[in-house]
């Protein structure tokens, strides 16, 4: 059985750090005897949007339908399209048309890695955000009155389902339940949000009552962050609501000082359609056109696709590979972000060359 | 002139670091020749909610228009009243009631206080957070569909105004022009935020030419909460909507280790109405009535207090207060979560004798 893959290097560092991402899973995939069949696009990126004046072709969801999984590098661009355009026109038409209503994202001390955090090690931090992924405070619900005017008004409208969040929870759950601690945290702001978080509270109460061998706390956004900083040690898996997920699923990889390796899932857990697999780093125009982008949050997402596609002991394989590069330290192959003079190609060789 | 002072201590801890405030506060004010009356009140807490079905009395809004000043201590004790219905009830009215569209933290590294970051020392830390306080997010706007089904759909609204916009970004604007390094940060996400925040950053930079001396950056609020935790030396003054400043002002002095001891100032800058100075950290049901809450926040709070009335002198004297008693250390004085066997009082009590 032949998986289809969608590659779509985006923008920036993107297109960078493609090519290494594509060496690990190519290694992986010849030491497991897994086939991959890969097509490549250049839609989904600010370079075709100055071309064409749109993100995506107007065929882009039956062109991309029917494929197991999409490895997506990064997109933005801002000096030559705003992100509110370039994002909605691509990376979050992917994860509503594609009904990719989980984003997952591991937080995890590496080895090799410094922490911004005192004191903490490796296996002291080890948890999952969940994050929902296609409604709530991301919407397009809203507009002004008075425009232009002192009496200026502008509402944008928070959209949660019964449906979108029961679904997302009881994915988290599933999570917790199936790891050691079996524990959840949700993140909720119920004591200031009046309408939408005390009922967001509810549908999580009413959800565990599935789960009894989970614990559930929660904590208000606020304190939450606060906690990440102070107690990273207390979670398991914590869910969220989009915006909130966001929020934690960048503080949290911050954390562990891994925000510039790691990855991320949008997963349409049915199946219906495919599931998208990209770094949280975006397309970094800092460092873009210079070849030191560190590779790993994009050999990572291609690890968490070969799991998702069923391939757990090759994607596992990935993750100890460029565990034991890190661990192992070699100043001339690591990127400069973790302290070495090498490249984004050396770093991505030297992974593969482990597997 | 004598300033007249509202004293509410509200609930849990709040009853207990109150007294201390109010005792470093007469030690200043003695001190510096400054003529306090202070009236207390016991409504704006959960005790009284039991006794009367209402967190204030009707008639709450005529009884403090008219003082100079409202220390509060904490609300909330969820055990017997729900938060949002505690803090709708309480202080969120104060807030917008006596249009207290500021809310201003300090971030800052104290002596004798452990960041939870590795590797920063008093000094590298020093920032603002201001925040809107009135409006967005916390919005009462909204409302439930199909109720209790499978169908249900629930929304919140969030509501921007110009007005309400504009006058906090001149008053961070203000704040960063005042300080040496005159840089203002703001806090967006018009990358998945669509109407609200790309309209937010457009606020921004209209304020911002009125202000050519100001440097401006600006962070979607994720990536954000990150550079709080690796790179916290970056930021002067931050801005930020009501919601995301909630959090950037838990995170904030979290990452200095101070958010046991950080106050907060609810401002109403034109004098119209009192301004509200309380401690950041809540009512503690988990340590409350064991009388070893640390006093700080509320002894800060009270100096922020002070500088409001414009006695700038007596406000430093108190910060220098507290911080020559951390520096010192002396662990039968200070309070178990600063590593010492003391309690309230004598921290208070310590801190006074200092002024
Ligand atoms: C208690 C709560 C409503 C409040 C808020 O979110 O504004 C608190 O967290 C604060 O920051 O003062
Ligand atoms: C780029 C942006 C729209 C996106 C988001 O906020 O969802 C990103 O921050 C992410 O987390 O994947």
């Amino acid at each position: 059985m032949t998986h289809r893959i969608a590659v779509i290097p985006g923008d920036g560092i993107g297109k960078e750090v493609m090519p290494e991402g594509l060496r690990a899973l190519e290694a992986a995939a010849s030491r497991f005897g897994i086939a991959l069949e890969l097509a490549h696009f250049d839609f989904a990126s600010c370079d075709y949007y100055a071309e064409h004046g749109k993100m995506l072709p107007d065929d882009w969801f039956e062109t991309l339908k029917d494929f197991d999984a999409i490895l997506y590098g990064a997109v933005g661009w801002p000096a030559t399209v705003p992100d509110h355009v370039s994002l909605w026109g691509s990376l979050l038409q992917f994860r509503r048309r594609f009904d990719q209503y989980i984003n997952l994202r591991p937080c995890r001390l590496l080895p090799g890695i410094k922490s911004p955090l005192a004191d903490r090690k490796p296996g002291d931090i080890d948890f999952y955000v969940v994050r929902e992924n296609t409604e709530g405070e991301y919407s397009s619900v809203g507009g002004k009155m008075f425009e232009g005017t002192e009496r200026e008004v502008v509402i944008q409208e928070t959209v949660m389902t019964r449906h979108g969040t029961d679904r997302v929870l009881k994915f988290a759950y599933e999570l917790a339940a199936s790891r050691p601690r079996k524990k959840l945290t949700s993140a909720t702001k119920s004591n200031g949000i009046a309408i939408t978080m005390p009922w967001w509270d509810e549908r999580v109460a009413e959800m565990g009552k599935r789960y009894p061998d989970v614990t559930v706390d929660q904590f208000h956004i606020d304190i939450l962050t606060a906690n990440f900083v102070m107690h990273p040690d207390w979670f398991d898996v914590v869910v969220a609501s989009n915006l909130f997920g966001d929020i934690l699923s960048d503080l949290g990889p911050a954390c562990t000082g891994t925000i510039g390796v790691a990855p991320s899932a949008n997963i349409n857990p049915e199946g219906t359609f495919p599931s998208l697999f990209e770094p949280v780093h975006g397309s970094a125009p800092d460092i873009a056109g210079k070849g030191i982008a560190n590779p790993i949050g994009q050999i990572w997402s291609g690890a968490m696709m070969l799991e998702h596609l069923g391939h757990k002991e090759a994607s596992d394989a990935i993750v100890s590979a460029f565990e034991a590069v890190l661990a192992e330290g070699d100043r001339s192959v690591l990127t400069p972000d973790v302290g070495g003079s090498g490249t984004t190609e050396s770093l991505g060789r030297a992974i593969a060359a482990r597997l």
